[in-house]
């Protein structure tokens, strides 16, 4: 395969040409947010090993595509979105860690709208939202992937706006504060968790009420990524006591 | 290669032999501090593509080692070091990344004790600790992975006690207070910072002084690994205000 890469120079291919090449994967950790739940996108694999077992959504680095691109293409296949928050957070490259061959697996997860989701997209019919608290066993070390995806996602939450990522582009305060619960595992006082949003000044209280789950009916906002990176310059941290 | 792995079972091989294997290699950033500075370990290049440029000192990995275990192969063949602090970072996937070949490559990065290395291991002639404000250009994305790896050092080094893995076990405070400068390229006032280290209870106070740099001596102290995980159990977060 090297040798045939007319763009690279004989010599050095000779010289790289000594070295084993691997089998390169990237697994995919997709967070939504739905029914005040956190959920993650998972599928039940159709060949071995593991036939029939839950998986995370994943395939094969192609020869001409970064990381990166593989990473939004298997995204993409699966639910038909592009341009979503993606962080690649970590390779896993133990000898034995697929039964199937040494394949060498770097993990991305990523934070998505469901209500986003086309359904008429071709997404797989195997593929399920299952709550984190539900989660079934998944092959592999996918489980170890999606424990190391929630760390992450808990450490950042609080200190990088990226939970808006999770929540239609309007929201209340109430679905905020249940989606920071979801996240955390854990209740929020309602005054102070208020408080320390709107003091932060990030967030554009709009002219609607959504009416959906009371009366009186929940003002509106919007994150407003604008401000927020005015007040990054000024050094301002975001920031969400939990 | 995947054909003659006889604890594979042939049909799997058959479905993972359809795709295209790559190199994987692992850079390592390796970090440093003497002289009241941050230094870099950087190698003379001595094979083509980029033959006598600085670089990063990397490998590939092999068939039967995991990638941590390359990683720290890697390090003990430059530095004759173990069990040091080491850090997974990212994984740098862009197809022509490197002119010689298609490599992915995994950068790591350590935090070693420049005076724990001994002078009598083999350590490679042309190696060099370059401090970090006065680097020469690197190869291929040397640079940016350098860059990535300092973003990470400032982001963690005020919130976990890491920098102590740069300083001999016994240290002053005005060396602990001049890494914590060279990190963040800044000076800080001592009052505040002795304060803030201090009121965090997490060093033990020596009977030793150390005379080397004023006549009346400065004490020495020593980080209580024990004390931290123990405060960590109790909900304490390190902090160090930058």
């Amino acid at each position: 395969m090297l040798l045939e890469d007319s763009k690279r120079n004989s010599t050095w291919v000779d010289i790289y040409n000594k070295y084993t090449p691997h089998l390169v994967a990237v697994d995919s950790i997709i967070f939504g947010f739905a029914d005040c739940e956190l959920k993650l996108l998972i599928i039940k694999r159709d060949f071995e090993p593991g036939k029939g077992l839950w998986s995370l959504t994943g395939g094969f680095v192609g020869l001409n595509e970064s990381m990166d691109e593989a990473a939004n293409r298997i995204l993409y296949d699966l639910t038909g979105l592009k341009d979503l928050y993606m962080t690649q957070l970590y390779t896993h490259g133990d000898v034995d860690r697929d039964p199937g061959a040494r394949v060498i697996s770097t993990s991305y997860y990523s934070l998505i709208k469901i209500q986003d989701i086309d359904t008429d997209h071709e997404m797989i019919s195997n593929a399920r939202w299952c709550p984190i608290n539900e989660l079934p066993e998944l092959i592999f070390d996918h489980g170890k992937m999606v424990k190391m995806a929630l760390e992450n996602l808990r450490d950042e939450a609080h200190r990088k706006p990226i939970g808006f990522e999770l929540l239609p582009p309007k929201f209340t305060l109430p679905q905020l504060q249940s989606l920071y619960e979801a996240i955390y595992q854990q209740t929020f006082d309602k005054r102070n968790f208020r408080k320390s949003i709107l003091k932060m000044n990030l967030l554009d209280q709009l002219d609607e009420k959504d009416k959906e789950n009371s009366k009186k009916g929940a003002f509106l906002y919007r994150f407003n990524e604008e401000k927020y990176k005015e007040l990054l310059r000024q050094g301002f941290f975001f920031n969400i006591p939990v």
